[in-house]
């Protein structure tokens, strides 16, 4: 059982990032029971001076010593980071919520969408991971009808934001928009991935590459997107398939989903009706209305919003939708937020 | 046969929009042998002075009796025109290529992509239907595909440039994307369809709706992508499910295809080999070199390209790949101007 009144001493690495600042925002606005908050970062960005709860607080560089006395650690300052540093705060006794893709595939790491899967939570072993933004998104829309109806195969096309890929890449993005309307050459040094060879313009563009490619010739993020989702539902047999396209959009992840259920009959109407009640789900639909989710209304918001939908002309077991939500909120920070608000609840984090 | 040394009287309706610019040039850069050039257009264009291969020629207003005299008539100053003056043209003895939606699915109008169904000209009855552009670069990559190893169905997502909707909706694209950098709000008039209620911010954003909502749920576009593709395949039976996005993207439409074969062990090398042979089509896949084709480089280029090409993880039909191609060009002008090319070839222009 939880105790409702307890207060924990929360730190987040990564605070001066895209994600950790808005991991700061979003422990604020939800009232999260903090007794204490300390920001982490490189040796870069420690000393900057940043707001909590009306309270100042310093940016101090992240070192194993800092979890001492540490009860949750958000970890969002890149793979690297949390490979080093999680284990050290997961040994000092904090539990740690990551957001990168360090240990989200490893046996006994949970891997959690609150909406979908809190279960998992219960046997962690001090470390757990957040999931990949655009996996998040999907599965919160997509397990209710996986739970109502079965599912046997996804097939998902993504539209994804620059914001995904950190606070530079939007200002490339932003960069190359002035250049071009401007009549210059766009200059590209970071996107499509920071890490690659090659950088291409992403402004007035669309680019089918997100994160390394991989010995099979898809990407890591088609990977996570494929992996992940059969890891959160618990599905191994689940067939998934992804193709992660950047965009030139600031913030919001917009996904042209195909699935197919494992029962005849079902309807548009069925498909509604399990997702007008799913947690954390949004349904904005209306052809007649021109009503659907597009990423800039998106932006800024907790759910996860879905429009669109159709049952495909030709497989009784075939639907089409369009899912969209903000990949800082819930495809960072929120759920992140949301998997201690739900160790609270379930009294794991004492 | 044909008299290759015969040259015919050509009219472009249209002639001052995007597509019909395009067209003008093709027939210049392609040496069609064109022994008269009449721009055509509505009346507030008419009176415009252009260039001809090297002479000025001026822009008349379209009528029925402009026809008179005319070989081969492109039309591309959208549906109602065409339906009024098409066949007027058609009377006159004119051979019409159209490239509205207005008489695509008609049963003796032939719907052509010259690389892939060149012989449903032979049946034309003076009205030849240019498809729309998302198909046309679609069944350009996929046909070859479906000649070597059967198709059973096609699943796209598109990610479409503005200048599919025109002029004014590429202003529209640049002005809003101005307004934003300079943190102004962004005036929506045109897009997503300039006769529909509502309009939506493209800068920075995907609005995944393309034409018209129709009373299935699917957007005309992508009933457009299904239709066509069934009557340019000659398969009524080819299941093809689209979703259609509309992108910050000037020229260049790009798509995500899942398309499954209907024979057991086909390779992606298999299917690479096929379409390393395809009329018009150029492989761009090479993921260790981050190669793969982009909107950006497409523009003004006349071939379609393909690349990401993966065979799905637990499908062994199933293989997924990106088909990207100026819509200006393979999607509208080229291939009209390959359609009369074809027509002078089968001594069917006379």
């Amino acid at each position: 059982m939880s105790d409702q009144s307890k207060k924990f001493r929360v730190a987040v690495v990564g605070a001066t990032g895209a994600v950790g600042q808005e991991m700061l925002r979003t422990l604020e606005r939800r009232q999260f029971p903090a007794e204490s908050l300390l920001p982490l970062s490189s040796s870069r960005s420690a000393g900057t001076k940043l707001i909590f709860n009306g309270q100042e607080v310093e940016v101090q560089e992240a070192a194993p010593e800092s979890f001492e006395n540490i009860d949750l650690a958000l970890f969002s300052a890149g793979g690297s980071i949390s490979k080093k540093l999680a284990p050290e705060a997961a040994k000092r006794g904090a539990i740690v919520v990551d957001n990168t893709s360090a240990f989200r595939m490893d046996e006994d790491v949970p891997l959690v969408v609150p909406e979908v899967n809190p279960d998992h939570l219960d046997d962690h072993q001090g470390i757990i991971a957040n999931p990949n933004c655009s996996t998040i998104q999907m599965v919160a829309a997509l397990e209710p009808v996986r739970k109502a109806f079965g599912l046997n195969r996804i097939i998902v096309s993504t539209y994804q934001a620059v914001s995904g890929a950190g606070a530079d890449a939007i200002d490339e993005m932003y960069d190359q928009s002035r250049a071009v309307l401007e009549g210059k050459k766009a200059e590209a040094n970071i996107l499509p991935v920071s890490g690659d060879k090659k950088h291409y313009q992403i402004a007035f563009n669309a680019v089918p590459q997100i994160d390394l490619f991989q010995e099979n010739g898809f990407t890591f993020e088609e990977m996570k997107m494929i992996n992940e989702t059969k890891k959160i539902t618990g599905d191994p047999d689940l067939s998934v398939a992804a193709t992660c396209v950047r965009l030139p959009v600031e913030t919001g992840h917009s996904e042209s989903v195909f699935f197919e259920v494992n029962h005849d009959g079902v309807t548009k109407e069925d498909v509604f009706r399990v997702l007008k009640e799913a947690p954390g789900v949004t349904v904005m639909d209306d052809p007649s209305e021109q009503l659907y989710p597009m990423a800039v209304d998106a932006a800024g918001k907790d759910d996860v919003f879905v429009g669109r939908l159709r049952k495909d002309l030709t497989d009784d077991r075939g639907f089409h939708c369009w899912i969209v939500a903000d990949n800082l909120l819930k495809g960072a920070a929120l759920n992140s937020v949301q998997i201690a608000e739900t160790l609270v609840q379930k009294g794991l984090l004492k």
